[in-house]
């Protein structure tokens, strides 16, 4: 928000953030209703209206299907946007985002392998075996690839991984079939399926440090195809 | 936005977003007037305004002192809304979020090490001794603290690096003065500042093994203080 709304506006998007604070409120937990803040702020509707279509957009409140508003569960998509936003408007490059999501990516695959369940070991590891099988069709590899590394982040026990690592999903869906056509080679392709399996091995294993080495060989391996696509 | 805009918002929304895209435009850069977006899109004005809201929160906008929208430049302050949201509603504990910002800081004081400018390296050295000599008046330390961990990131020539270091900046102003006062002894304040002189020193040195040990010697320091608080 900022300077960016009128200040009624910004006055009323505080007033719901403070009530949620103040409150102690939860994910899910119901909010005043827009008439209400409206009358306890002495402001118009619309101008409650415009605060909350900014908490929504923010994902700190929740008003899916017109329903009375929520407090907002967050998730990666709201950091996605504005990620996707500085790509697309050249002010940080695809490399540069993934030399950040390499080092979370290192520790997610090292705290998997000391903290995963075997039921999560079994689901890194199916990932794996589906983006091998799917070999060819793209879209199918790339969804696998996301929910692998989705998966890795949520073994992880720490809530702030899956949230950043899926702010990085609408990214993979545009880089992950470039950098895959990039690879001419029958070898070069199954390198990449190989290291997907030494990372959920690794995890599955739990031995941290080859899950590391491995994830750290998997960001070696992407950031050199894509530099061969001219992304930079 | 996703389900939570009524259907003509999010329409309108994007189409803005690709029109960013489509026409290759940059931060800055002027983008249709309100009633022209209504006008092409048949749509009245209220759902431009909501949609404009939306993109605005997220800063992919930028309609500031009511001027025409521009092209918005994205700085961490979208990332911090929902990450104290988050914190504040029990979704993720602080000591979760500080260890995935310790990787990251880890690697900014590796990468600043590497290509820091002589003007970068005096910069970190600066707010690394005005945090030591602002003892005491914590609002004065902290603000050192942000700028002495945003000017490392900065350092790292990576614009991904500041942009999500400066997402924790509001939650650092939280967090730094409850860790500070459960530091009892004056040995275990002064060990905050000596560390804070060794991660500049190393940076200033160009030993990017010696700055990342450093930074990571001080999240651990600064993980067992919050510890102590009971953030857990």
């Amino acid at each position: 928000m900022d300077d960016l709304a009128p200040s009624l506006t910004r006055a009323v998007f505080d007033t719901v953030t403070t009530h949620i604070r103040d409150n102690d409120l939860r994910a899910g937990d119901a909010l005043p209703s827009e008439t209400a803040v409206a009358a306890a702020a002495g402001v118009s509707r619309t101008v409650v209206r415009e605060a909350f279509g900014a908490l929504s957009a923010l994902k700190l409140i929740d008003v899916s299907n017109g329903r009375r508003a929520r407090v907002g569960f967050v998730d990666g998509s709201v950091l996605s946007l504005p990620l996707g936003h500085a790509v697309d408007t050249a002010q940080v490059s695809v490399p540069q985002v993934w030399d950040a999501r390499r080092v979370l990516e290192r520790r997610t695959a090292e705290l998997a392998a000391i903290r995963r369940t075997k039921t999560e070991a079994r689901l890194i590891l199916d990932h794996a075996r589906a983006l091998r099988r799917a070999g060819g069709d793209l879209d199918v590899q790339v969804e696998h690839d996301i929910a692998f590394h989705a998966a890795i982040a949520g073994a992880t026990r720490n809530p702030m991984f899956p949230l950043l690592i899926a702010a990085f999903a609408d990214l993979m869906r545009e880089t992950c079939p470039i950098g895959w056509r990039s690879r001419r080679t029958e070898a070069d392709r199954l390198a990449v399926f190989d290291q997907h399996d030494r990372i959920a091995e690794a995890i599955e294993a739990g031995d941290p440090l080859a899950a590391e080495a491995a994830m750290d060989a998997h960001f070696g391996l992407s950031l050199r195809a894509l530099a061969n696509t001219g992304f930079s």
